[in-house]
């Protein structure tokens, strides 16, 4: 909807996804992967197709649970919202063409390594979905459905045999319902989009310093104090948890200690450090009621959480908060402890006894690492891949976040290419490999809020979704974004929201149905990576996300597409279609600026974004000339070359906390123009 | 998002909305209507605005209850989507400027003619909404929502005293799940809808020959055998009405007997009059069991709907049924019954009794109103005003669904200039006009799904509501469609899919995620009006509705757009930008030809829309040469012109269940060439 560059793409994408069958020969030979994410381990595809009509009716053998009625009842929900037919009620009454064949029973509660293999196979006349448990099944399900595509003839699903499993056990999004409250119904529609690429941990985070977002019965004050009226009921919390069971998803919770805990305080100040508890935000980790309390909430937590494993925070603890009071100063002197890292280990090793207590297994961020601490807790490591290996050689088990923060704007592509067994884990012997579990892309929420939340983490989670499923060679980044943008479309069928919110924030920014020439500039902007972008601009708790580095996805399309276009022709590889696309491009954008300044006039919103808009125009400029140069081989002044670079080096920079991608480009271009 | 046509028109009404204020003595003048449906009662402009950001405080007084709590959240999470401001968490907090000052409870069940009046007065620094009860209080919040705008400064609302309450009391909207299951979801986002636009009565007809949708406990076989396992539960249902009672809406039940009942009889055969109950649809009104039956059922049903009218249906009986059954014709001979008619009546009265044994007011189709019909039953016509009026006449109330029935594709103005109490009604006396209650709109589900119902219901319910809402005298219908676009925006933010829908069947029937070309067709088409469409596409219950003309809204904005200045044109009244518009317009699409062949062909939801865009193409083409012709005086032959309007009188008839909307607009500039 965003973006002429998505849209030339995806055209080229769908005539090799969607036309060439209609070249049948030509098909035989050139078939690509399928347009699916993560890619199966391994795909025979076959000729013809399995036509999606009326007629279609499913059913399922073997082994029968209430679980796999529902998991039929979402298939049909989706197959009839892909496809218009309302498969949603007959199907299951009809004659059955699709048989799905589950083995047996998959454990009670969803455990760590629990089989997820399928057998999918397309026949022209039958599909076999065959699977060892439900858990199997679900992703076959969702295999099929990524394959439903329309054809001159039909809706159909090509001919294909499919053997599938993945390739790590551990294949998380953490969503960070600390800093915000997330709704349910938010919660709700990525978990469905987490089923959609496989995923099969959901880590929910409930606290922070800005609120304490779950009812505890044992200790309600923290959410009635915590919480400014938003958590989590308990009924909520169980309902989440079955609807993440249906999807073959587990629910990992963590509750972040000894540190960010300042919104535990407003109802019992008495666990805090600080000498203000209302200054303060990590736990007192000297006081024996601070374990008596800790052990009646991990008791009531680890009830209502069936998981086997318990997610206990520890990160970036700040000693300061301790060596600040005279009373711990006082403790860690009696007790011979040397500083804040060795008083959090004790701290550490005290909750990981009363989890361990609850038969759970405790996780931890990787601070929680330190001499003593127990073998099977497993770590997260957020420093990066080097902290993971370093713990799976000393015998620690591991999953990976570092790379996979997708709150921070990078690019599919960079999270895509990051391994868990990777860098200096590729090193690791085969036994220590075994110890690194996958990984976890991370919603953190600190400037990110429930309404645009889909657009960070979607569709890029599905790129880190097949690095965690599939093969560890297949890395191909060109197929990623081919596929990449075939999987988004189908995220829409699920109710995930990443592209319309776009077009919902820009319609509010300016109070118009169709702004238009918005739309274009949105196209080619993205807000600044990592920390950068909290460096421009400044975010409180309370900071309205409405602006455009709110409503841009984190990774503009076009941009990408323009700057492979802009290198082929820089080397002299571009097509003459790559040629009229780069010029196509560029008038438009330059003509933008004078179509887009009246309604950037009109919205307080969109006042900043009028020199954006204008070093757009200028940039598109200088690379119209830039195209008529090299096409003319026309030679240019040193002159005129060294300022056309030196502006476009300064529209590369930040601007209204946006980055100008194109400018870059266009300087790819420059550089290659003779000089006289 | 569809139409360029829209956006021009938006542009437009927003240059009034939104930008007068920055020429503030212009806009003292020129101050149009606000941009709200219904349009209030009395509403006196003022200067300035009151700003809304993340100071924001409300602050509810005078009388309380939870469903003024309610309200006040719902209030404030729609105010936080409009604004992107997180009011929705912090608002209750805040030092209040917008004061909500209730009178006093309302009924407990909320009774026709309940007090919906309200006052809001907006200044600069405060809002005080005042109302006797809360009904009022929910139709006042909606109408500062609507007022929200943003502006070089902020969000805000203008300052204004308005001074409002409804016209009639039964402003109604009727969702048909009888002959498609709608589920819970979709009402309930029509229910927000309902209350944006302060309708009243949801009217939920829950079974038809197709199917019976709703849980009876008494008779459970109605929904086992009736529903293909898709019905409300009984706890749903008294969730959908406590929803609507938070909303201010009655939720008035119909079963429809005794014909339209070929579901009940899968469960409950001897309730049939046919000799084959499964080739029945009429009830046996001769048997006694029947009304034995009918007692329990309806006894049960009057339990679970509170509200106190009960609507039982009674439309469009074919006597053939009865005559074909010896021992019914024996019953008419024997109790000298002349005709079906007179059956139909004598069932009708022991129906009344039975549901006036449960306190409740029977309401029924124009058919129920026959000699000794109780003068408390309420009539809803469908037949037309005239039998309304000559029901009023004749003593009896009613409720005016002719002219609203918005599955026919009618456009907004046609629904809008229908009155109540307009036509014969018009010469009723004050006692008889006040039986005149009201109207509903009709979504009839024949021919519609829960997918594209929105998008038939919205925008143009709004201007239907505006009818039964406003002062009789508002009837100019561009201010309605200026005010409706505005609307229809803002009912986006209550989840409604009108808006989305078309774009996303669109990209499902291309498999494209940015279907522009087909866009720019599909936003000068519409279906065919009344039943047409039916006679031209053949529908089954299983026909998937997932073609354009289920795709597109009834009304194109653009064609009406278009239409206006084709009109101005041809009469020498248009200015040189409305020139303008008109050449760019036929220019893209004679154009759009060439782009949208190669995409229609891959699908086969596409393929027949190949001659509609050729037409398209070449009506386009004859309106430029006219143009030209107009503006040059140039004369043309007699010959030409004729076969030109031979064509597009070809091109306005419909093709593949489409009509080209634009082709009569060409035609009229055609008329107007000078002949050689």
């Amino acid at each position: 909807m965003l973006s002429n560059g998505r849209r030339a793409r995806i055209i080229r994408l769908f005539f090799l996804a969607v036309f060439t069958f209609t070249f049948s020969d030509l098909r035989a030979q050139e078939k690509g992967p399928l347009p699916v994410m993560p890619l199966p381990v391994h795909v025979a595809q076959g000729e013809g197709e399995f036509v999606i009509d009326g007629h279609f009716g499913i059913a399922l053998k073997g082994y029968q649970e209430p679980r796999l009625e529902r998991a039929q009842q979402r298939f049909l929900d989706l197959l009839s919202r892909e496809t218009g037919i309302p498969l949603w009620r007959e199907a299951r009454l009809k004659a059955p063409h699709f048989l799905v064949q589950t083995g047996g029973p998959s454990a009670p509660t969803q455990q760590l390594g629990d089989d997820e293999s399928y057998r999918l196979e397309v026949s022209a006349t039958d599909v076999q979905l065959t699977a060892p448990n439900p858990i199997g099944v679900f992703r076959g399900l969702q295999t099929f459905l990524q394959l439903v595509r329309v054809t001159p003839r039909s809706f159909s699903v090509p001919v294909v045999t499919i053997d599938d499993q993945p390739r790590f056990p551990w294949r998380g999004l953490l969503i960070d319902s600390g800093h915000r409250f997330v709704p349910v119904s938010v919660i709700k529609r990525n978990l469905d989009g987490m089923e959609a690429v496989k995923l099969n941990v959901f880590h929910w985070r409930f606290a922070d310093d800005q609120g304490f977002h779950v009812e505890s019965r044992k200790f309600p004050l923290l959410q009635q104090k915590g919480s400014g009226g938003f958590y989590y009921s308990q009924d909520e919390v169980r309902e989440i948890i079955g609807y993440a069971h249906d999807r073959g998803i587990r629910v990992v919770p963590e509750f972040d200690m000894p540190c960010h805990t300042a919104s535990w305080f407003l109802g019992y100040p008495e666990l805090s450090s600080g000498q203000d508890p209302l200054k303060s935000s990590a736990i007192d980790p000297t006081r024996e009621s601070t374990y008596s309390f800790l052990t009646g909430f991990i008791g009531e937590m680890a009830a209502l959480f069936p998981d086997s494993y318990f997610h206990a925070g520890g990160d970036e603890c700040d000693p300061k908060e301790w060596e600040g009071n005279p009373r711990i100063q006082q403790f860690m002197r009696a007790h011979a402890i040397k500083d804040g890292a060795a008083l959090q280990a004790i701290f550490t090793a005290r909750v990981e006894k009363i989890i361990a207590s609850q038969k759970k297994i405790m996780v931890g961020w990787d601070e929680i690492l330190q001499p003593g601490t127990p073998k099977d807790v497993v770590i997260q490591s957020w420093r990066g891949p080097e902290s993971l290996a370093e713990a799976a050689r000393n015998g620690y088990r591991g999953v990976l976040s570092s790379g996979y923060y997708i709150d921070l704007n990078q690019s599919a592509a960079e999270h895509y290419l990051v391994d868990p067994l990777g860098a200096s884990a590729a090193a690791l012997t085969p036994e220590q490999k075994a110890r690194v579990l996958g990984g976890e892309a991370t919603m953190w929420t600190d400037i990110v809020s429930h309404e645009n939340m889909d657009n960070r983490i979607w569709p890029r989670t599905a790129a880190i979704a097949e690095r965690l499923w599939s093969p560890q060679q297949i890395r191909g980044v060109d197929s990623m974004y081919e596929r990449l943008a075939v999987v988004s479309l189908k995220l829409d069928s699920y109710g995930l929201r990443h592209r319309l919110i776009t077009e919902e924030m820009l319609e509010r920014m300016t109070g118009e149905p169709d702004p238009e020439p918005l739309r274009v500039l949105a196209a080619v902007v993205q807000p600044p990576r990592l920390y950068q972008r909290q460096e421009l601009r400044n975010f409180t708790d309370f900071t309205p996300l409405n602006r455009l580095d709110d409503a841009v996805p984190p990774e503009s399309d076009t941009a990408r597409e323009f700057n492979d276009i802009a290198k082929r022709i820089a080397s002299g590889k571009a097509t003459l279609e790559e040629w009229r696309q780069a010029r196509e491009w560029l008038v438009l954008w330059r003509d933008n600026d004078a179509k887009v300044q009246p309604l950037l006039k009109r919205s307080f919103l969109t006042q900043d974004l009028a020199p954006v808009s204008r070093n757009l125009s200028q940039v598109a400029e200088i690379g119209l000339e830039a195209l008529d140069d090299l096409q003319k081989n026309r030679p240019v002044s040193a002159d005129t070359r060294q300022r056309n670079i030196e502006f476009l080096q300064l529209a590369a920079k930040p601007q209204a906390v946006l980055l100008l991608m194109v400018a870059p480009s266009v300087e790819l271009l420059v550089q290659v123009t003779r000089i006289q």
